[in-house]
């Protein structure tokens, strides 16, 4: 069967390093299902670790794919021959750019009836991590009515994980605030329900100010830590949350969190998988991700698709994350319809 | 009446610079106490403050204290002339280093019946510190019964923080382990209640490993917060939670916390009532503490008294602090017995 990988890191100005190679279709083992990848989509994740060095090559990347259940397990009960599924995935399997794929029946959600495979591969792994971000480390309520009143505020609304964060949690009865930098992605914020929409290219203490906003319950960061470390502290409760889901560049001041009791979590959806930390709750992440699509409460982030997985295409879509204009998801379709 | 303040911030090395002065008895407004104060005890924070620049001249310090209250502002409810009661305070009001003391109400805890003034004056500011750090900030289960099975980790468990902290976690069910660094504070601590003793001065994760002691759930620091933040980073469970109470030296990398998406808190107690927010938890804190402590369930945590305040032994208790040698709490009785 074929995959792609990439022998070590690059970047991409030292031209395109991934190859196709043709991978022993793998078998699945214990809960594990075979599943016949019809969708893939590429996340920043992609691209940070493209440039890491590699452990075993070829590494295969990607981490969200829609496709076909082919094969199951001795031990799979959540899965069937035949089902329609998508996942994010684990660091320690291959990822999903290969045309077959092994995944624990844990990390998997049906895919949503009313989505093609490319929109559903749009979905997981960003709102896998909005998801855990939420409900797991802001520990927001299950219940919308518990959470009326508590305001969040989304550093880069527009970006992968912002756009489903704010949907998720304007169904769960939050107050959003986002930020954006461009007339379309402030546009994109508001269709995926942001109450407000702040422009980050201007001082945003003084337009949340004009807007009235009061303090935030919950801070959450999925652009530039180090950028907006001490405006996200100033715009925090005393005894408020901020969550990053990207890295630091530099070493930052503690003693900041202080006054107002602020806790700070440095979330990485990945990690559950790695500490084999309770990871049926991606499967139940994933299953109220597609009971609220159904319901069509959320929609698909998918905005820009991409036709068949080669290494050209493959090194396109990683051209196109890295020039970080991306607004929603990208999708390569694998089956070139 | 009696009052001890100082003019300017300064270093125990300069002198004592504390002097008495006739400050004005101050008068109970809206639902404030006027309290006859009995017994201080001094913390490590009341030194960090003396240091300090002053804003208003002068700076009257402590933060605990145990009394009577001799009159009620027009709005009280909670106390009546007579009641015996202990509270730690707030930033903004004069400290309990003086013969009466004014205090919301919301801040205040009946004293416990079975504790003389001196050995109540020992527990509000660490408890109500434990407090809110366990069931606030950890969010740990006001039921036992769930919280079985949950591991905290205390840095510097003989310290005033460490010693009730200890308490108050095994009375609410959690598996309790301390550092300490010498034989008497080992015993202490074990007298505390901790499971096990850990000693700092040897290596902390060999010993852990030794006694087959899991990652912790919690881990909580009263101690060199610099010195710990990588080793408490390592012995934290994936999607733990530390908090400290020690304000950092230097700036520190914030990534560590990403693998185990680690969740950091840096609490501070006073910042609640700076920020007005949900005061009368102070209130509630103290009346579960009084009654587990009437129920013998907590002991004092007293382990040194100093007759009589004046500017002499202020200054003795000052320099005992900064010793760093003291177990448990050092208490100042006002009342010359």
């Amino acid at each position: 069967m074929k995959a792609i990988g990439a022998d070590r890191g690059f970047e991409l100005s030292e031209g395109n390093l991934f190859y196709e190679f043709d991978k022993t279709k793998p078998e699945p083992k214990g809960n594990e299902l075979l599943v016949k990848v019809k969708a893939i989509s590429v996340n920043p994740v992609d691209t940070k670790i493209r440039q890491a060095p590699v452990e075993k090559a070829p590494r295969i990347l990607g981490f969200d794919a829609a496709g076909v259940v082919e094969a199951t397990g001795p031990d799979c009960e959540l899965f069937k021959v035949g089902d329609e599924v998508y996942y994010s995935g684990a660091s320690f399997y291959d990822g999903s750019n290969e045309e077959y794929q092994v995944m624990d029946e844990r990390y998997v959600g049906e895919k949503p009836s009313n989505l093609t495979f490319t929109e559903a591969a749009s979905l997981p792994l960003t709102a896998l991590t909005a998801y855990e971000v939420l409900f797991d480390t802001f520990n927001i309520s299950s219940n919308p009515e518990n959470n009326k009143g508590k305001s969040l505020f989304i550093i880069n609304g527009a970006g992968g994980v912002g756009s489903i964060a704010t949907q998720i949690a304007k169904a769960y009865g939050l107050e959003v605030v986002t930020t954006a930098g461009r007339e379309e992605t402030k546009a994109w914020s508001e269709k995926m329900g942001a109450d407000l929409v702040i422009n980050h290219k201007e001082d945003i203490k003084a337009q949340l100010d004009e807007h009235q906003v009061a303090p935030f319950d919950y801070v959450f960061c999925t652009y530039d830590t180090d950028g907006y470390y001490e405006l996200m502290i100033d715009l925090v409760k005393a005894r408020g949350h901020i969550v990053t889901i990207v890295a630091f560049d530099e070493k930052q001041d503690l003693n900041l969190l202080k006054g107002k009791s602020v806790t700070f979590t440095h979330d990485y959806m990945f990690g559950r998988a790695d500490y084999g930390l309770n990871v049926i709750t991606f499967h139940r992440h994933l299953t109220d991700l597609t009971k609220k699509v159904e319901a069509g409460t959320y929609q698909h982030t998918k905005t820009k698709e991409i036709q068949g997985l080669t290494t050209e295409t493959l090194y396109e879509a990683h051209q196109l994350l890295e020039n970080q204009s991306m607004i929603g998801k990208l999708v390569i379709n694998m089956e070139n319809e």
